[in-house]
């Protein structure tokens, strides 16, 4: 079966999703349970410890059956992403983590000089960094040389919805990879996603494209589908494409 | 369930293919049966009459299963077309049918003032006429006013797997239609179909797309997922574009 | 010098302006000064005979100096396009015109059957019809068989400011034809005017991308530089589009 | 009258080109000439000292009428670009420079951690430093704040000819900066230095484009003319994008 590994682990849905921006915890469990995903992930700094007995999103997506994946959003620098991830470990127990240090708050850009200082540290105290960046070909190899065991180029600005804008940066950093490749935010559709996996992506990461639909849980089946179609585009070999037209249906015999 | 009705039948797979362009009949019932189709389409011309005992599509394609689609494909005026089909309804019984009249061998776009002209006599004469068109909106309305049962605009030249390339023309044309709306040739690959679907359009028709993928077995599988994950989209309501970034993880907690 | 031949007469402006929607007629004729063109249209169903005394636009454009083109803005059937332009010959005598039948009011679509009707008629009187039509390269063709001296297909819907969207559709008119094809509407900025040029029309018409920019007069300046970097640049022959990069300064010698 | 400023230095051409792949110097002194440039590259390490009385650039580009901008190609590391840009100041006494520092070979993508450490050494230097640079808007304005005086971000990897590819990036670079940016690299005909002017950039630089042309002196006229359509397009303010027509010729009166 068609699958890829991560840090040693086997997940065979290529969508990854966020837990953020639903309406609801019921919302949330029905759209991410709808999008077949395998991997979900979790703003540490996000998550309410303040209110004991308030609702919490383990009460809903069971850390059994989901690979919770913590990341680091609202982190500007490399020194809180280093903390809130440490902070994570100890509290969870957890290993596999997404880094994302933001740039800044109107575009929420990846800052490259701050992700690389963070992913070295977090690299050497043993994490499986899955890390959020540009599509700068130099800096998504300089991240695996790192030790990072994913690269997640942005396809566009977070929450922006505007699809893949650099299809030549993306594909430039697959063909150098020898890490899964995983494009991250910016998909708005499903074409968008299939888009993605058609470059060669090993799989795509959203939350707002799905969250803020009019339908979510529909939205999310959409995605799921729309993953899938583009691995096995990507799997098939496209046709080439032609600037002239070709009867689909020659003629072969006269009536 | 999403559905949609042609000529009073009711049809669940939104992905109509071609038979023409495989290596042999099993590869044809192979990639169908993967596509999920119900409707394929098959050019009257080219079926093998003079060769008795030669294979024939029917002994791979079972019509009480699919619903045969007989097109004109290789017709470059209303005459030939009309005949044609006159032809394959006293062969075959086929009242529905799939009605192109070419401009050109090299483009094979649609000669629309024969298109017109035929479609005229065949919905006079009994048929339900789904009609291959370019896409021009006046000419769809137009195609319709006569009777047709269904408008197919091109996304691009046939054979080309250049994908949608005029998403205004396709999209005025939906607006404006009380009938249903099928895309019909120049799809590539996987997002070219999903493409489609978004605009919302109520199926698509291909064949170059899946016979030429260097797998089509794959490639149909991609393309049944395509169309789905493009309807699925588009009933979803996508999220709006955004110049700027937006949090998909806002801050709600401090850890 | 470059330049095109329409009905025998030699420009060497390759675009072409409206004279509606300006603020007044001062502003038409800066911007059409600032414009360079030599041709401009003028809507003889909106000339207003009505009130004596009220300015006119031959006060503001010398038409020894430009040549007015008298189009059938606002005709929806052949016969009323050809009926004005009969009227804008008595009156005027003017023999060159340009003529374009709208399919509704929604789209300003053409209506390509009333098109090509009209264009016979009018050739048949002995017009020289320049002719507004879609990007079907197969009735852009026949318009040509009958007579038309001009081709002249939409970029995008009149007034929408798309650019072009279907360069394919162009181009295979562009190489099919052997009289002048202009892009006519659609064009927003100044690189849409490029790329039109880009693909080998022999010139753009346009009304609402100058007229309703910021400052028209600016603007004219921009369209008028556009045209003419367009078509240098598909006269000098572009470099070829290369995946990779590929050293524009490549090493010959250490310092 | 329109213009930039660069380090205290006064620009009425936003088209700067480079020097290098033209098939001998005189071919490079009539495309200059004819790009109407006022900036002109030179590749340090380029520049033939080994063989006395060859011909020399500055033979045919007169130091005087033209600003030299010695840049870092072929420099992989800042420690080679430093030493690079150190002799061209001891040699020919220039101080405004342009720094590249390279990724790789294949791609010519910049290594954005080398180019900063380069900037800042440089301009700690007293070097007027002109970036070439990712179009990451974050590391753009990191190269501000160090003290760079023009941010130069690629439209598409060096020698590419495919055009802006991420106009979000570069529009988000130009909001953010105070002071100019210039499209470096990726340019490949007309209509794509105009599209970089429209975004607001303050010019382009290019070299492929122009020397690899079928006629490079033709193609160096059309980015003139496209990079002041641009230009002029940007400062006259486009009419909005509308998804309907628009009648560019209201009716007003009645023939």
């Amino acid at each position: 079966q068609d699958s890829f590994v991560v840090a040693g682990r086997r997940f065979s849905s290529r969508l990854l999703v966020g837990t953020g921006k639903y309406k609801d915890f019921d919302e949330t469990r029905a759209a991410i349970e709808a999008s077949g995903a395998e991997i979900v992930t979790v703003a540490v700094r996000r998550v309410n410890l303040a209110t004991p007995g308030a609702p919490m999103l383990v009460d809903y997506l069971d850390p059994r059956v989901y690979t919770f994946l913590p990341n680091t959003a609202g982190c500007y620098t490399a020194d809180e992403a280093v903390r809130t991830l440490r902070l994570a470990r100890e509290a969870g127990g957890w290993k596999l983590v997404k880094l994302e240090v933001l740039g800044n708050i109107k575009t929420l850009y990846p800052n490259m000089v701050e992700t690389l200082a963070a992913a070295q540290t977090l690299v050497a105290e043993g994490f499986d960094v899955m890390v959020y960046c540009s599509d700068d070909p130099i800096m998504a190899k300089r991240l695996e040389e790192i030790g990072c065991c994913a690269i997640m180029p942005l396809a566009a600005p977070i929450g922006s919805g505007l699809g893949v804008q650099n299809p030549v940066g993306i594909r430039l950093i697959i063909e150098e990879a020898k890490v899964p490749v995983l494009v991250d935010a910016g998909v708005g559709t499903a074409s968008d996603a299939a888009v993605a996996m058609e470059l060669g992506c090993d799989g795509v990461l959203m939350n707002t494209a799905i969250a803020e639909a009019k339908d979510p849980i529909l939205m999310a089946r959409a995605m799921k589908a729309a993953v899938e179609a583009g691995r096995l585009a990507y799997r098939a070999g496209r046709m080439p494409k032609k600037l002239y037209a070709d009867p689909s249906s020659p003629l072969a015999g006269l009536i």
